[in-house]
């Protein structure tokens, strides 16, 4: 075979300073000059003496970015007439080989699907990281017994052994959903067979779930306006159509529902302690409610979010009791009880939808680590979680005294009565005409973060704040007032 | 107010025996009494020295049973007149109350969606806990340095304080997604910027975001044919057409693909070492694909399920550095180079695509749990991910190796060769006519539980097994292989 002249490669730069060992510089030069068309098929490369002299290289540095190239096709050798190209793109197709290059004209949404762009306009607000004072949803971080749990993670480590190491059932560990099981029993008045327990990674994975084996595209789906923006996020994803329902002094206005879209197949709603505004959901509704669903054969979703700390008055029992195993989903997470990134949640389902769930998350994605519901596990059974709730709860009621006094005291005038028998979150309703979003964004500046009621709404309401008061110090709650009441007055006067 | 007649409560059973308090056990036979009908609205109550008469209890315990149900808002009481019932169930439903009388003859199928019942059906095998000799897919467990992670989960939550409690980035843990990206420099030579790094669960979970994201119910998905059966159900659930493609020595045939189905949306593709056959993608055909992929706008996902497992030759280059920022994604987990319950997996998406996946991850879910994500970056930063890996390297060759002789010694007949140049598992070709699922069936009671290739496939073809050999020793291993003979010389003659 005669030699043919070989392609002449004076393009390459070597950085000697690099980290890069040059062998690799070289290679991936090469392989750039194939991908962007520079080298194409059957050409011939120099002989590794003669790159080596031209690139002031050693013979062995370029033996080993041909092997590199041999190794991933870009090269071949033929015996006796050295290395050649081996592949190439098609032509009429170079590779870009930057992000800049990269089909920069086309836009983002169309290179989506339809439900995908669905997906991400359902998204409800840019990540708040840092949470800051009166961020809502976040407990009390400085209070939790770290080194108390991480013993216990290093416990359920040694205690579990190997077959720890190993995927559980999908469901989640048995004896974490045992651990549940009896503590709903215990501090909830449930009475759950383990078996209906799904252990999950969060509220929202709980109704991603539930909307798609429970609903399909176009479906309605009765939520609570104002409610809870999380909740309405995956609800949307999925293509559901939200149908708002008012709320009331006694929660969800089932009757309204029903007026509204009484062939609905899904309701997401709070019962114990209605996101933001307050209220529990009287016993008469939650009958209501259930008689509705047996009737329609309708999914009634409970989020219990934070059914453990109730502050004032006797825990209301989940609407689940009501109806144990029939048309009633429960969910409740860990993440405002123990601390958020723990990641974990829980969902009970009636015997009847157990098979299709296990499927779902066989299917869909599977159980959270094994070890985090072991050291859980462990959390539960030691009568660790209920001291923790106890502990909690007093602390909330501290820091709850401390808002409502400071906010009694600067805001009273311009705040309407503030409510909250449980959890860690106020409400206040603002003089109608201050826009609370702009509030808000001129709070965030000072170092305040509440959230606007209007992106609680699904229709325009009167303005408000949610004020969460879980993760802050009472002398900090009641400081940061000052300031809110003073951008209260600039943006709007009170009657 | 004249005193109406209280109604007679003459069913109430205690059991003193029982845990469950005396008053309690009154409140749920009164609450249960109210929701079966019994009890309705406007029904006066026994006075509660006239019931612990009755019932043979304290005043105090009635009083106790009382305060419940009237906390609950079943009983209500008028001053002078004692309790009447306050609230009862719509009249045509009073609520079943236990699992038996729940509905019994709705069929399930009929209760869920149709995407529901589509992602049931997607389920592909029932779930298998305890692995067997030869389960696919499961790593060296007895060989995980468990000490050595145990104290570094215990390490980064000392490390991490208070901080590590929060939320972290949708994407994941920084720290974890700049760790992840050097590793994908130093061993996959791939160079990626951990702004473009999601942190996930799982493969499955990467498989349903793309598929959701990225396509739309009725877009074709070009899937390899066998294939892997855990990538297949997440698309079918998305609601996908699956367009089976045939693989051969080169792995994925792209020009069959164009042929089959031009217009595919996506494409599932195991290019390093295609899943189950063993072949890595040619050159020339991962160009091709590539191309084709920007010519028609579609995205390619990119499986690197055991990238790091090369037992000969060179470590192939993943697909996505031939077009690092255009139309791969690459998806690769931690479940088989660490541990199955570990449950973390990342996705590298291009640039243009980010936003779109911060944003689902925000509405669907989240990020997977921080502490194990700062213990990840740990052990990744530290070396001493890429020690086990090395570790692993030479116990699996060892694995491999043994099964390899057994297999040759005992099977040389009736299997085809069974090549394997990395990962954890062989798939041997059976005589024709020997049907895999069956023998599979037969191997399970004997302890033997390898997949039949069957398993693996969309449309029918040879029949195969596929044997795991990651998480056995060499000596079970070839073991085994004695066992299988038999079972297979019983089902069919070689020729």
């Amino acid at each position: 075979m005669p030699r043919t002249a070989c392609v002449l490669i004076d393009w390459v730069t070597l950085d000697r300073g690099s980290i890069e060992p040059l062998h690799r510089q070289i290679y991936r030069a090469l392989r750039d000059g194939v991908l962007s068309g520079r080298l194409v098929t059957g050409q011939r490369l120099p002989a590794t003496r003669r790159l080596a002299h031209d690139l002031e290289v050693s013979r062995i540095t370029v033996l080993a970015a041909y092997d590199l190239l041999t190794a991933d096709g870009f090269i071949a050798s033929r015996s006796g007439s050295g290395a050649f190209v081996a592949t190439s793109p098609p032509q009429a197709s170079p590779m870009p080989h930057s992000a800049m290059q990269s089909a920069p004209s086309k836009s983002v949404a169309k290179r989506l699907s339809a439900r995908g762009r669905m997906i991400v306009s359902a998204a409800y607000e840019p990540e708040r990281l840092e949470p800051k004072l009166y961020t809502v949803g976040v407990p009390a971080l400085d209070l939790f017994p770290r080194e108390e749990w991480t013993r216990l993670v290093g416990r359920a480590w040694r205690r579990g052994g190997q077959p720890l190491l190993a995927l559980v059932e999908a469901k989640g560990l048995l004896r974490l959903r045992q651990a549940i099981a009896a503590h709903l029993g215990a501090l909830r008045g449930l009475s759950v067979d383990p078996a209906r327990i799904f252990v999950l990674n969060s509220t929202r994975q709980a109704i991603d779930l539930c909307a798609r084996v429970l609903a399909d595209p176009g479906d309605r789906v009765w939520i609570e306006d104002p409610g809870f923006v999380g909740a309405r996020a995956p609800l949307l994803a999925a293509g559901l159509e939200l149908i708002p329902v008012d709320v009331d002094e006694d929660g969800f206005n089932v009757a309204a529902a029903q007026a509204a879209a009484p062939e609905a197949r899904l309701v997401y709603v709070t019962p114990a302690h209605q996101y933001p505004m307050g209220a529990t959901l009287s016993l008469a509704r939650r009958l209501q409610l259930i008689d509705w669903a047996r009737r329609t054969d309708a999914w009634l979703l409970e989020d219990d979010y934070d059914g453990e700390f109730r502050h004032e008055g006797a825990p209301v029992l989940p609407m689940q009791a009501l109806d144990p195993d029939g048309q009633v989903l429960y969910v409740a997470s860990f993440a405002k009880s123990l601390f958020p990134s723990l990641r974990l949640a829980f969902l009970v389902v009636p015997s009847s939808l157990v098979q299709a769930f296990v499927s779902a998350r066989v299917v869909l994605d599977g159980h959270p680590p094994a070890a985090i519901q072991a050291a859980l596990s462990e959390f539960l059974e030691s009568g660790r979680y209920a001291a923790h709730l106890r502990r909690m709860r007093a602390a909330y009621a501290e820091r709850r005294s401390s808002l409502a006094l400071a906010l009694k005291t600067h805001l009273a005038e311009a705040v309407a009565a503030a409510g909250s028998l449980a959890g860690m979150h106020f409400t206040v309703g603002l003089t109608p005409g201050i826009d609370d979003r702009a509030l808000v964004a001129r709070l965030v500046p000072l170092g305040l973060s509440p959230s606007a009621l209007s992106e609680s709404r699904i229709r325009p309401g009167p303005p408000g704040l949610i004020l969460g008061f879980g993760a802050w110090t009472p002398e900090a709650l009641a400081h940061g007032v000052e300031a809110l009441a003073l951008e209260i007055a600039r943006m709007g006067q009170p009657n």
